[in-house]
């Protein structure tokens, strides 16, 4: 199906970015948004009333997903970044074809730099239930490169080890063993990290796969293909926004006192507040 | 503030009963009352596509449990049960004040258990970080006995594992000895499963606690509570109804696989299908 064309009046170049996770997780693809493109506004929802997504249908998370679209743009967004591989795996594609202003996810440029890294074309993927069983990241890097094997594993218990701070901790890495011994037996030389929660465990997940293996990490990559696709329109931010509370604010679905707490440990900025909104009612 | 009064003319014998959870949890307590009141029509309500509650604000979980009350009265329940412990902490209250037919909570029932049976008076209830947070055990508790001590233990992880099957595992003993220890160091000679997935790792629970500490399962002592209570007001359903599609019927807010897997490990009745609503619509 052919994408709606760009509306040119809605592009300026000192609009903020939209930004959307089911939850924390999208605030280390902010993280990476805020290093390499530092001028750039962000308007950041959380769907934590609804998280988590990875366990849930596609039909449900495209719908939540719309819902989060229309209110990002009542900001007058000029992208918006889906920085949740689950809506991304899912969401994406209907979301495009809805839009009229640019929308990016975090599975194409993270299996586009997978696919690039390979040296012996076996490519490991680690993420939800939902985005493994979508077989999206497969989809993708065959399309860039042929003679490639991509192995999917779900890993539902990481996001909440990780969302209970157990960063370093020997219950995470026992996890992390299971989860990934398969993926070592076969030899993959490259892992697309592919849940924005799993590289705040990166260092438990590089020793157990050893230092032969490349990690990808979609939220950088999403962060550079971005600045790109920004370049590309003419539409990155000249001026540097005076900091303070509009340059970057973080909207929730829920106000769990978590958010703030997950929040502050990711970015170190200073998130001093996020406002619940209630999501259901775009 | 006063309830309002029961509208005789909703209350039938042979109606239903409604119950709701988060998503599959309550299914422990259905497992009850079928074991208990094995002549009652059921009808089930799984807010899977919002799942979890435990970690979300008093506010989110009394909407979203005052939808399922919308959705589970079109079916003209007898009356209704929340089996959820958070939901029975957060919005008990107010989902009464606005029923005309009776609805009971988790929570009451276990915290009299729990009363009775303690002779040291230091009582432990292990939950969400939402049902803790409330504290609304230790109010129920203190209410009918004086000069008891109640400790509460937020237990994150627990449902997770539970809900990936890790019922006998090494890390979910562990991460359960975790949360127990402080509870054994002070002496508690009682502890309440506020949670509905606590009932699935009684027995490590067990193990750990030792032989001299009481486990109280709030899931029976409500199905109890509900016998009772439809005993009162001969609401008890005389006829055995035909077996068939009808008797117990479920429904989920997403159409997860995980439901049907999870709901049919617990029960042993064969629960051949789970229908999706929308339940925002409600």
């Amino acid at each position: 199906m052919k994408k709606m064309e760009l509306n040119k009046e809605l592009l300026k170049k000192d609009a903020p970015i939209g930004v959307f996770d089911s939850g924390v997780g999208g605030l280390t693809v902010v993280r990476e948004i805020i290093r390499q493109i530092p001028n750039e506004k962000i308007i950041y929802f959380g769907d934590t009333a609804r998280v988590p997504y990875g366990s849930k249908s596609r039909d449900t998370v495209t719908r939540f997903s719309e819902q989060i679209v229309r209110f990002l743009r009542t900001f007058q967004v000029k992208t918006i970044v889906v920085a949740c591989n689950t809506a991304s795996a899912y969401a994406l594609e209907a979301l495009e074809q809805e839009s009229d202003i640019p929308i990016i996810g975090v599975v194409r440029p993270g299996a586009r730099t997978a696919a690039e890294v390979t040296r012996n074309g076996r490519i490991g993927v680690i993420a939800t239930e939902a985005t493994i069983g979508s077989q999206i990241y497969s989809e993708y890097i065959k399309k860039l490169k042929q003679n490639v094997t991509i192995y999917g594993k779900a890993c539902p218990l990481l996001v909440p080890l990780v969302e209970e701070g157990l960063l370093e901790d020997p219950v995470t890495e026992e996890i992390a063993r299971r989860y990934l011994s398969e993926l070592i037996d076969i030899d993959i030389d490259t892992l697309i990290l592919g849940c924005t929660h799993y590289p705040l465990v990166r260092s438990t997940l590089g020793r157990i796969m050893g230092p032969e293996v490349t990690l990808v990490n979609p939220a950088y990559e999403t962060a550079r293909e971005l600045k790109e696709l920004l370049a590309g329109l003419d539409l990155l931010n000249s001026q540097t926004p005076a900091l303070g509370s509009n340059r970057y604010q973080f909207y929730v679905s829920d106000m769990a006192e978590k958010f703030l707490r997950f929040a502050n440990s990711i970015i170190k900025y200073g998130i001093l507040s996020a406002r619940a909104i209630n999501i259901e009612a775009y």
